[in-house]
């Protein structure tokens, strides 16, 4: 007997049919003896459908009203479940975001949650009732609807079970799991049965997109064990949580990679203190993140510097290094989009030596050229040119022995072909 | 400078262009130096459309729940116009039923307003904002969504005026007014430049569908001035008002009709005190609503006695009726649905004698039989055949000189043509 945080996203209530599945997978989990919260997005299509109306008014809506506007996605689909959840005997009670008791800042469209009161919701589901949340959303101080911009709804849901003191938050979606590596670059990936918040974060932020950062970092800070599950499929999904000394630890949990970003080098940079701040200042006040960052001593007096933003933000990050060009000094600007990164996640590394030289080992037998490097305890990413992307993920995925296996392996396969 | 309520109804922001139009006319409003608070319903089809998701899902879904998806389609209608009138350069700010202070009872889907805190709305109107509210929709004292029924947008319209003391608050509808009849039926009916509360309530009882009646009752009690107008094209509709010693007096102010009643006759009914109480008890007692009344004395020991009902409720009514038949000693029943109720409705019928015998002589003069009467002192009410109900209204019409005349004439039939 537990108290489970169920988030449902999007595809998993697209329709009617989807949403009368959900109410069959939550009213398992109160037969079998727990207390059940249910998160909610909006159907899916439904955000779009709302942010059409809007922008054939304004292209840029006032934030506050379009909070206001795209709340009510979120506010249909806990109707509708709390229907679905009744027609099977349930006792169920839908929640806006403010109804909830979710506070957060003014920050509309990208809301931070401040507080929340769940005593409505403790008391539901005391008596036995299921209460079902709006994600997305909740309500500042002065009562105005906030969103937490998109993804948000797992934001919700991690925060409502920090908030319950819940046993688990198991968040639904279109997958089965966290994965080694994207199955569909890599045949062989496998479904991790778990795997730590920080390696989640790794995976996450260097390009696995199960679930949105916020969330896991939540998750991590309150430490609320988190399980990713296919709402299509059954099967235990992927458990996150803290490292536990029972835990089994390979040195590796998976490879995370991305398409994303763009490398910008800039050429024969004065060697004089403060230069690097300088230019790497001039992009961050341009609001620019920066990712990985080198800079070779090759020169003389001179070095280059390069370093990696989003792709989307490379004609901004010219535009704000050619106005410090000449106070600068620096020789020349090269943009390159045509590379990508690859990451190698693990906890285990912190307590092997050895693998950052075997990944790099394995991408020279393939005659991969490493652009750059960067490292942080629990993981390796190197930057390389986009053309050798997927070999780079097999042979590092074979390497490290994440390869699923014999039987594993066949269904493993099929899975694939499912997704 | 006054301050202006302005109430769109479903048809009037059925799509972008219309709430563009309605962002016009706020607009225009507040630069003639008003202050603007307007009240909205769903776009048109929303709510049927809500409607349909949830009978999906159950026939007939849960009250709350409903009201937490109805709920959803006038606060999209109201975010939209905040954006539409904010590209205008104007100040707005929406809110829900809620967040407008507007509290109601906890009857689920037929809530009734309780109180309006409205100074939250009051402050935006004081400080030059558009204040855009969600129509047909409250909270409960537990903060849980209610909604007032179909219609109830004119309710939370004339509420909110009650509660800011509005100079007047303006329906706009898809007709241009309040009509001396049906222009369907009536080619020479002319609209009205005023009309007291007490006549447009006789006219809404009776047949005439252009305001809800709980929204007529409201604006009476609190003496707020409403004003009935297109949304699609100018003019100055019709005043609702106090009758005031300047009002022009017309004897009659218009002729209404309905074709939903059934007249149902209880032959030979013994004469015995408190038989018609048992008769009319038990019908009550199935919730079904009696409206004209008669008793003939014909038989010497035995009555006969008929009442109409709604059309819809003869089934239940003679189920009722049967239930009682042994017990009240009663000959048969008999149903007739072939009937048509014709009113006519006037303040200045108060002090004029002759009005009824007028009407009926007129009725006479077509061959018209009529078959009950009901009167009140500003309306008289007659059942005749349904086959003669056109006739009947064109010629009650003219015998009281309600027929529009010359350059008016014309101008009302174009008018006409657009219905």
């Amino acid at each position: 007997m537990g108290l489970i945080v169920q988030k449902f996203g999007g595809t998993s209530v697209g329709s009617i049919e989807r949403i009368e599945a959900v109410a069959e997978r939550v009213c398992r989990t109160q037969a079998d003896g727990h207390q059940v919260a249910v998160v909610l997005s909006a159907m899916g299509g439904e955000t779009d459908r709302l942010l059409d109306l809007a922008h054939q008014i304004q292209p840029d809506p006032a934030p506050r009203e379009l909070d206001m506007l795209l709340a009510t996605g979120e506010q249909v689909s806990i109707a509708l479940l709390c229907m679905a959840l009744r027609r099977r005997g349930r006792q169920a009670r839908s929640y806006t975001g403010a109804q909830a008791g979710i506070r957060t800042d003014a920050a509309h469209n990208r809301a931070r949650i401040q507080t929340i009161d769940p005593a409505a919701l403790r008391a539901d589901l005391q008596a036995g009732r299921i209460a079902v949340v709006a994600g997305f959303q909740g309500a500042d101080a002065a009562s105005n609807i906030t969103t937490l911009g998109r993804g948000g709804s797992d934001t919700s849901a991690v925060a409502l079970a920090a908030a319950l003191e819940a046993d688990e938050c198991q968040i639904y979606t279109d997958v089965d799991g966290v994965y080694t590596t994207d199955p569909r670059v890599c045949e062989s990936a496998a479904r991790l049965e778990q795997i730590t918040f920080e390696e989640m974060l790794e995976m996450a932020s260097q390009g696995a997109r199960v679930l949105q950062i916020r969330a896991v970092e939540f998750a991590g800070k309150y430490r609320v064990p988190l399980r990713v599950l296919s709402s299509f499929t059954e099967g235990p999904g992927t458990l996150i949580s803290l490292e536990k000394p029972n835990m089994e630890k390979p040195i590796v949990s998976g490879v995370a990679f991305n398409r994303d970003e763009a490398k910008i080098s800039i050429l024969q940079v004065p060697e004089k203190p403060g230069v690097a701040a300088r230019i790497l200042g001039a992009v961050a006040e341009a609001n620019i993140e920066v990712d990985v960052i080198i800079q070779n001593t090759a020169h003389g007096a001179s070095n280059d510097l390069s370093f990696t933003v989003h792709r989307n933000d490379v004609p901004r990050t010219l535009t704000a290094l050619e106005s410090i060009k000449a106070e600068v000094g620096f020789a020349a600007i090269e943009a390159d989009d045509k590379i990508a990164k690859v990451s190698l996640v693990g906890v285990g590394m912190r307590s092997h030596a050895g693998v950052a030289s075997k990944m790099f080992g394995t991408l020279a037998e393939e005659g991969i050229n490493i652009q750059m490097i960067s490292t942080s305890e629990i993981k390796i990413a190197v930057i390389i040119d986009e053309r050798y992307l997927e070999l780079a993920v097999r042979s590092i995925h074979s390497a490290f022995g994440l390869d699923a296996q014999g039987i594993d392996n066949a269904v493993q396969e099929q899975e694939n072909e499912r997704i």
